[in-house]
């Protein structure tokens, strides 16, 4: 029913970084980094919460030069690799390359869903470059089953290593990621992925739906410290496994400690599901679009929610949110006309 | 593959009454249960955490007397019907009485998951009172399968209208709760119910086996505010359900709001999966003996964890706390002949 092996990324200290406002310290990333490395943990992916180049007054500007975030993390392990992320468009070639010399040891390329074609330079790149390279199919749960199945492919025949199926919004249910995952393990001859989110309190259960039929890869945030209600708490699925007998190599008790005593009390705010979270897992949208709706929603005077749902319906992506108003003007014209 | 309706009992002003040391008040009761019979909850648990009787030193004192917020919240609600719940030996048919009299409809006996015997006079008076009775089987993952099955049967032969197998501990994993429900459901007349705690983030995941198994009442409390990591997050429930397609008849927005605006300032400290509550639910036994652990580790220089793991291992129960310095010794006599 499972396989007896997982391999695990950490990625607190990539998206963990957006729950913290990218202020992330060389101390905070030595100190986190050394305890994972002494837990045996594989990956450790660093990066701004974008990925590489991401500092930027649009994403949020970083504390620290995320490349001295890397460099404190490369030099401070000697077990862990390094991973980074890359969305092509917000870094470039430039930053993968700098990336590869100062030691990281993995690339993750993410693009949406259904634009897998934009990862083939820097994929291409990141093998000739001698990293492990991970494709990383973002809002997968936004594209159809066969759709996805397609860009994996692709991702596979630019050199891709490994691919991910990412559950950005945390919007997945367990019976659509065994579908997908299921379908992808069918098609493709590398290994497979997953990422989650928690907005539906569903993290834990699609990451054991994934590794039941057949993902070997599988993100982690400690303490639940990413995005929007966080990722798969990486100690408790370390736990998990070992009840179901499945070998991480990575050290139980080392990861809790370590989730108590240094990543918890770094957290600024703790990572419950809370009304907003769970809205945009429900609606199945970018974080992103919350504020937009909430400012759209007072203007025309209708629920954040009903926009943000119909957002997802419409399946709009990042980029497009000038369709945000144009969705609460429809839902404040449809309200009046019940009058 | 699921059912198309579920029943659910919010569980936060009696589950959620451990969280907050047993200091509801009046105030906090009556705001609660409005903005929840507002949302049309079906049913609506009052009593102190351990039950009708509970405020005690050994189980901690109320702060308000329960029966008062017993009574506040039958004055409040127009459509939820209040619930209590009564451990025989900590509560008795005193209360039971009383309860009825102020206007509880359902009252539920809990009892170890092997000592079904003892509900009986208390589930057959319940009944004589005129109110929904249900079996709550505590610590359900101590038991076979086939225990638990004879177990829940005793309550039904006593007069039970339902039946809930309780992950007391958050325990269970998916596979054992799939097994488990099944059984139930094949060899019971009544309704099953299933009650979870997250403390190994597998609540949500652990509610959606169960109701695809045939549960159909279901506890939930609003911002995980239950003992250990909380139960199953009501409000979050309710989306997910609803993207399943599974009627409540509960309302979604307002369960987001109350939690959000009424619930969430209410907690002192958040609803996280912390070091304590994970190594409970790994080990699978009673919250209360951590405290006990962490004494005992420290006298006699051990890992308060090992000495957990090896409880859960012997299936120690509640009352049986001179076992732990007896563990303890034994894993310390254990580390020192390894030198």
């Amino acid at each position: 029913m499972f396989g007896k092996e997982v391999i695990v990324t950490e990625v607190a200290l990539r998206d963990g970084s957006h729950a913290i406002a990218h202020s992330y310290t060389v101390d905070q990333v030595v100190r986190i980094a050394k305890a994972l490395d002494d837990a045996k943990m594989p990956y450790i992916e660093v990066s701004h919460g974008d990925g590489l180049g991401g500092s930027s007054l649009q994403y949020g500007l970083s504390t620290t030069n995320e490349f001295e975030l890397i460099e404190a993390a490369v030099n401070t392990c000697n077990h862990s690799k390094i991973a980074v992320l890359l969305l092509p468009g917000i870094g470039t070639v430039k930053e993968l390359k700098t990336a590869a010399k100062i030691g990281a040891k993995m690339a993750r390329i993410a693009t949406h869903v259904t634009e897998a074609d934009v990862s083939k330079q820097h994929i291409t790149m990141s093998k000739e470059l001698g990293l492990e390279t991970v494709g990383f199919l973002m809002m997968s749960h936004m594209a159809p089953t066969e759709k996805l199945v397609e860009q994996a492919k692709l991702m596979e025949s630019y050199g891709a290593d490994v691919v991910y199926m990412v559950d950005s919004a945390g919007a997945f249910l367990p019976h659509e990621v065994k579908e997908r995952i299921a379908a992808l393990r069918g098609s493709l001859d590398i290994e497979v992925g997953f990422h989650a989110h928690n907005n539906l309190s569903l993290a834990m259960a699609n990451t054991l739906v994934a590794i039941e039929e057949g993902a070997t890869r599988i993100d982690g945030s400690v303490r639940c410290l990413g995005a929007g209600a966080g990722n798969t708490q990486t100690e408790v699925l370390i736990g998990v496994l070992e009840r179901l007998g499945i070998k991480t190599g990575i050290d139980f008790y080392k990861m809790m400690d370590l989730a108590e005593e240094i990543v918890a009390p770094i957290l600024q705010t703790p990572q419950e599901i809370t009304k907003g979270s769970l809205i945009l897992g429900y609606a199945g949208v970018y974080s992103s679009f919350l504020l937009h709706a909430n400012r759209a929603a007072k203007k025309w005077n209708v629920d954040a929610r009903d926009i943000l749902i119909e957002l997802g319906k419409q399946k709009v992506v990042g980029g497009q949110e000038d369709m945000i108003q144009e969705v609460a003007c429809m839902l404040a014209n449809k309200k009046l006309s019940v009058f």
